[in-house]
């Protein structure tokens, strides 16, 4: 995981220095973010978070860790994932799995009753990592919900049209959402016979389907979770189903399929009224309703819904979620119910990252507008002068930090970070009281006054388009 | 740390459900963090990135544990403060102590040679904590550091020139910037006749002087640390000596008093070149050179710094910070000489909630611009309609989610929440195809055609100064 920057030599992070005993690396399924890293994400996370502004969400923090008994239980399986601190004598803590938990322990603790809240931060699980896959035991989770007792499918509705904005926004291609309702799953499994006891792991079984084929996860149903083949085979016939949402609904009501169960029954009217809703959003030609879609995890009680990415080579899951109405009563006294999803933000860097690679473009890894060299010796107090009255005006300055710096060394530096202007001072400017102004995009270079220099850089600065910044390979130099 | 929200019932955090076992509390010395809190603290975080963007700095970010190794050893007693993660098979590792060890790791493993980057993130101590007074064991430290092989003093004075901008910014009020040098006082301990293997121990002495009067720093220093009463006393002429920086400066050459240490009078002339620097960055007036600074880290090898709050009710350290020239080649093959600080920034929260309490005033929490109200029945589509036309626009956008919510719960909601502009729908508003828009901080109100209307909307969000939100006191209602 020991990370190139721009500045980097790989040999020295290779070989630590001899007898040296301190580790250099970061721990297994952990890394560092350098500077084009931390470029991408941070424009990721700014995009987001105008969307989820844009639907008037607010933001909570809760802490990394939590006490090891909220967590307890939450799970299942995959508690064994679950990070622990150390007894180090006081309470017992783990770190954070997801933020979902952390959210209803949140809700339920400060009696909240309505809340619209995203949260971006990182969670942890001792997972094996594939790195070079995107798979962390550290790495961001970005959630959105909304909690409180609302009318039907409203705030269910306006979840979906918020994950298109967010996809639309981020510009990761193209992208299809599943949708499926946990009551018509339930009520599809009574109807074909399934022992209630067996739903949720049959449950589990048909969330398989995206990776395995049908064949795999009929042998997992009969042979390890006992179910009677003939059961596993009319399952077959609903899970296969997917298709438009209007168009679906209407194959389920005109073939009866699910009449016979009152609750499959009331999960299709609902859908219909998500339908209607998902239209005045307009999105609901990325909608598919999915029969086959049943996610993991057990606390679902409503709608669920996976986006998964369609174009070549970008197959998979990149935001999913669902109703959860009993999470938050199992802390409170009060359910209070909720419906929400999680990006799956390091995938998007990740593919992102790809791209830029791809394209050999240069990132402006900081905002400095105006570099201040000096081409002549024993000039460096006129340079800290001159970035004085730049900053005092609020312009981003940046200046050699040798006192008598090589010019070819400096213009590399404004070149390489993209810095659209360099302010000269030599001799000759010193004399006539004036500035050299260079604008680093153009080219052009012109001579300014010293009196009231601030404003003609604001005027000069006004007039670059920061978003044309010349698209070229990579080179190092030092300030 | 249970903290009350907005819409909080305090009666449900504290009383679980009966039977009910899963704690709701978070772990002792963290809390969570409410939208309002949040606002406030992204505000700050906003504000200071600003001031790093305008000196050309990068971020990073490295994991939240490091491997225990890479942490030993360089905290001396507070080692005992540090998390650690429980032994579950693999790697050993520990939560981070500070941004600092993680930096130098960081510069040493990816082999950067220069590097001016900022890093806000929590780190963890298990110290005791004091919530009321903004000690965590879980809070924010925001570093800035510059890396790399540059000339005397030059990063130096802008470090000290960024840390008047960033207080001037977030507006804490009135500070000073207390400023000496590590060979000044070493070198100030040879000629009191300080045994150099005492020199850091004594140093730990000297730091104490800010809450603690002499009299008890020498008895810790004769009684406890075995230094010659003699010794002490002449320490003491130093210590206490204190002033503006060019004029102490005088003082001890005029009295010749470092004279006779080679490196004393060495730190002395660097200084004079570090004061000159910061009369050309306009921040002289804020430093005080202060010869009983000592600062705690063993690490410092160069100049050190404390800015410190002046205003009454606001005493002590808000920021900190030095020259470390060591540090990274403790990792790494080679010394990568670094200088930098670090923000207060859990004081700085504490300070700007208080005030915004003794006010009164209502915090803006989200950003949505335009509530879309029904009057009458029917009309959720409608509503969702508008907002879909809204959104595409890029305008913040909000509505009820109840198929029929009561007027004056939404005109309630929009008021608690500063939302600017209100649009009605009606029947009669149907009939006609119009709009009824209330601006919600003048009362007026207009109708607008439904034809174009989100030009028009735009036209009047621009028109609304988001400054002047009127200010009230607090209340609460539902959507």
């Amino acid at each position: 995981p020991v990370e190139k920057t721009e500045k980097a030599k790989p040999a020295l992070a290779a070989k630590p220095k001899k007898g040296n005993k301190v580790s250099l690396k970061t721990p297994k399924g952990t890394q560092d973010y350098n500077p084009q890293q931390m470029t991408i994400r941070e424009q990721v996370f700014s995009d987001i978070k105008t969307c989820f502004k844009r639907h008037g969400a607010v933001t909570i923090e809760t802490p990394v860790f939590e006490l090891r008994d909220t967590l307890t239980g939450k799970y299942g399986e995959d508690s064994k994932l679950i990070y622990d601190l150390a007894d180090q004598g006081g309470e017992i803590c783990s770190l954070r799995y997801d933020l979902t938990v952390p959210f209803a322990r949140y809700v339920a603790a400060n009696g909240v009753l309505n809340i619209k809240r995203y949260h971006i931060a990182r969670v942890y699980r001792r997972d094996n990592p594939v790195m070079t896959k995107g798979r962390f035991r550290e790495f961001y989770q970005c959630d959105f919900d909304i909690a409180g007792e609302y009318d039907l499918m409203v705030p269910d509705s306006e979840c979906l049209r918020l994950i298109c904005e967010i996809l639309d926004q981020v510009k990761v291609g193209k992208y299809l959402i599943k949708l499926n309702h946990r009551k018509l799953l339930d009520g599809i499994f009574a109807i074909c016979g399934v022992p209630a006891d067996k739903f949720r792991t049959i449950c589990s079984a048909v969330d398989k389907l995206d990776k395995s084929p049908w064949a795999e996860v009929r042998t997992e149903m009969v042979e390890t979770k006992g179910l009677e083949p003939a059961v596993a085979d009319k399952i077959e016939a609903f899970v296969k189903l997917s298709g438009k949402p209007f168009e679906l609904l209407a194959k389920l009501r005109e073939t009866k399929m699910c009449d016979s169960n009152k609750d499959a029954v009331e999960a299709l009217n609902q859908m219909e009224v998500l339908f209607e809703y998902l239209e005045c959003f307009g999105c609901s030609d990325k909608i598919l309703f999915d029969l086959s879609l049943a996610r993991g995890l057990d606390y679902y009680t409503g709608i669920i819904y996976e986006a998964i990415l369609t174009e070549q080579d970008r197959v998979g899951s990149i935001a999913a979620g669902g109703r959860y109405d009993g999470l938050v009563g199992m802390y409170g006294k009060k359910d209070v119910p909720s419906v929400g999803f999680s990006i799956g933000i390091e995938r998007i860097f990740t593919i992102l990252e790809e791209e830029y690679t791809k394209k050999n473009q240069k990132i402006r890894q900081n905002a400095t507008q105006v570099f201040v060299a000096q081409m002549d010796k024993s000039l460096i107090k006129e340079r800290l002068l001159i970035c004085t009255a730049l900053w005092n005006a609020g312009v981003n300055t940046e200046y050699s930090y040798k006192v008598n710096p090589k010019g070819g060394n400096q213009l590399n530096y404004a070149n390489d970070n993209l810095i659209p202007l360099v302010i000269f001072i030599g001799k000759s400017e010193m004399e006539t009281n004036t500035l050299s102004v260079k604008n680093m995009f153009t080219g052009e270079q012109i001579s300014i006054p010293r009196e009231g220099f601030v404003t003609k850089i604001q005027d000069l600065l006004s007039k670059i388009d920061m978003n044309a910044i010349p698209v070229t390979s990579n080179t190092t130099s030092t300030k």
